[in-house]
């Protein structure tokens, strides 16, 4: 069949918590969904082929799909690099190397994070001037707007210019995929002081004020969520932290105030009447909305969603790898980088 | 006059964002609930002395206050050690200098963290068998129990030992001031498996694995809400990132909604019914209802607050200082270091 270009994704079914029946059922909702999309449904056959049928498939849907066999599963426990020696056949590495091989393109997880990240650096490559790629969570702010934190991965013990590198790819993704103009830029730190935070938050400041880019310097925990940053760069430790303190805080919160709710009868009317209003606000920060976080800074599309992804998280992650792959995210970035090292080489330090 | 042990209090009356008024009328509000209370009120008597007459301070409650001048001001662009040499008469270190000398029993700033460390590490010293004093913060987590999250202080950079040292002190804080019993204690990393982590915080797990502390080895960013731990300790620098990102995200997620009931007729007069459980709701995520966090290994009893603290989040730091002092946390610190590091000295390693 006919694919329209940038609709070809590979699916990783073996990884996440639910897998692979969530990650199955999350493909059906895509495709019926999406008529262009094309899915490489990677995994075990043996354990797919049953849940397929059991799923009631249509023939039409299942045309969409192309099963690539593997067996081999890389667990939570796992090292990220067992896909290089022990487990090379793993889902997730052949996944990326559908990408490689431009018959995918762009890949979707809800696996092991680390292991996604070796995939996809070893199968497809990093882009020019990128030393370390990293994850991008797209948090709503209380502005509406969105805030994109950066590496909320696996990246634990970031030199400055990681994280230089981090913000300037961030604001390529808010620019490109976002829409945002001149994206305001800060690099997380315990103050807004200049004089405040570590050895490399202050070394990774330093090299973004010399660099075309709407820096704004030290941005604190709380400009998360305030809106006065539209992109915030971290170690991978420190946002992968908050970003799973915060899904939490924000779940606990929610339901600890409907609990609140049945203190009294007319709390409890209250909460009955304002019901609505709570469950649309409940949507806004549900991660499944969202689906997954991009991996920038490798030579292809590569989307990494929650390890407890329901279908409609897994669908809406494919949504974000078909939709980056449509922005050309990768080229941007790569444009962004190139102009940003010249400038940083030929301009004074 | 005579003043029952335990409830002389040295208080910052310069540091804050809305020093010094809101620091004097969280002096009033504290002596007014307190009447064993005595306060040292460390700053510029210039400054204080008018801002006392207008407040109609009585003469029973000025009775129960000494003002201690001190005209210098840490500012939040200074260095934390500014008070070593250039700053040497600041008020945060007089006040330091009065729990050294025995005239005071804790002390209470709202001024610059840092300061506040390095002052008081300076005039009491550290406990020992600690290398670095951290900042604790009480977290209400969704079980209605605290969980305690240090560092969240200045420590930026720690080593294993460091973290190893927060997690004891944790420990005893949460047995002997929160009552919890054999807390449960973790060290934050990016994921529960052992394997998981940075260096330093691989290697502080390791060592918390051979004392005798209920150490349930990592958390994760959610375990902050989630109640599975009492203790979690941390680098400062991802402790303070969290903690002010969480401060946001609540009051955010609080007056987002608010706003959404205000969405119908219908959600809003439910909104307007739930009020009560909202309200009360609020309070027990509010910062000033905890009003500070103490400072762990320091000889001496030093609370921090938040720098825009209000008069109730003063009262209730004052009321912390004078609450730790009596429960002799340092005495119980003390012991449970000597005995795990004699422990950790002698047993396997």
């Amino acid at each position: 069949m006919d694919v329209p270009s940038g609709y070809r994704i590979a699916l990783d079914v073996m990884g996440g918590d639910h897998a692979p029946l969530a990650i199955l059922e999350g493909a059906r909702e895509a495709l019926t969904a999406h008529p262009e999309l094309f899915l490489h449904l990677v995994g075990d056959e043996k354990r797919m082929t049953p849940i397929l049928k059991q799923m009631g498939m249509t023939k039409q849907l299942l045309d969409r799909t192309h099963i690539v066999h593997s067996a081999t599963v890389v667990t939570m426990e796992d090292r990220a690099t067992i896909i290089l020696k022990e487990k090379k056949d793993a889902s997730i590495r052949l996944a990326a190397q559908l990408v490689r091989d431009g018959q995918a393109d762009g890949l979707v997880s809800m696996g092991h994070t680390g292991a996604a990240m070796v995939a996809s650096m070893k199968e497809m490559g990093v882009l020019p001037g990128v030393d370390r790629p990293c994850l991008a969570s797209v948090m709503p702010n209380m502005t509406g707007r969105p805030t994109v934190l950066l590496d909320v991965g696996a990246n634990v013990g970031c030199r400055p210019e990681n994280i230089a590198q981090f913000a300037v790819m961030g604001s390529v993704y808010a620019e490109e995929v976002l829409g945002l103009d001149r994206p305001r830029v800060g690099v997380l730190s315990v103050g807004e002081e200049d004089g405040k935070g570590s050895a490399t938050t202050k070394e990774a400041a330093q090299a973004l004020r010399d660099v075309d880019l709407n820096f704004l310097g030290n941005a604190e925990g709380r400009d998360i969520w305030n809106g006065k940053f539209d992109v915030i760069a971290c170690d991978g430790f420190v946002g992968n932290a908050i970003l799973k303190s915060s899904e939490a805080l924000a779940e606990g919160l929610i339901s600890g105030l409907t609990a609140a709710f049945m203190d009294s009868w007319y709390t409890k009317l209250g909460g009955i009447l304002a019901l609505p209003a709570l469950r649309r606000f409940k949507a806004k920060l549900d991660y499944a909305e969202y689906g997954g976080a991009p991996l920038l800074g490798v030579k292809g599309i590569t989307i990494i969603g929650h390890g407890r992804s329901n279908a409609r998280a897994v669908k809406n992650a494919i949504r974000a790898a078909f939709t980056a792959s449509q922005h050309r995210v990768n080229e941007h970035i790569q444009r962004s980088l190139a102009r940003i090292l010249a400038q940083a080489s030929s301009g004074p330090s």
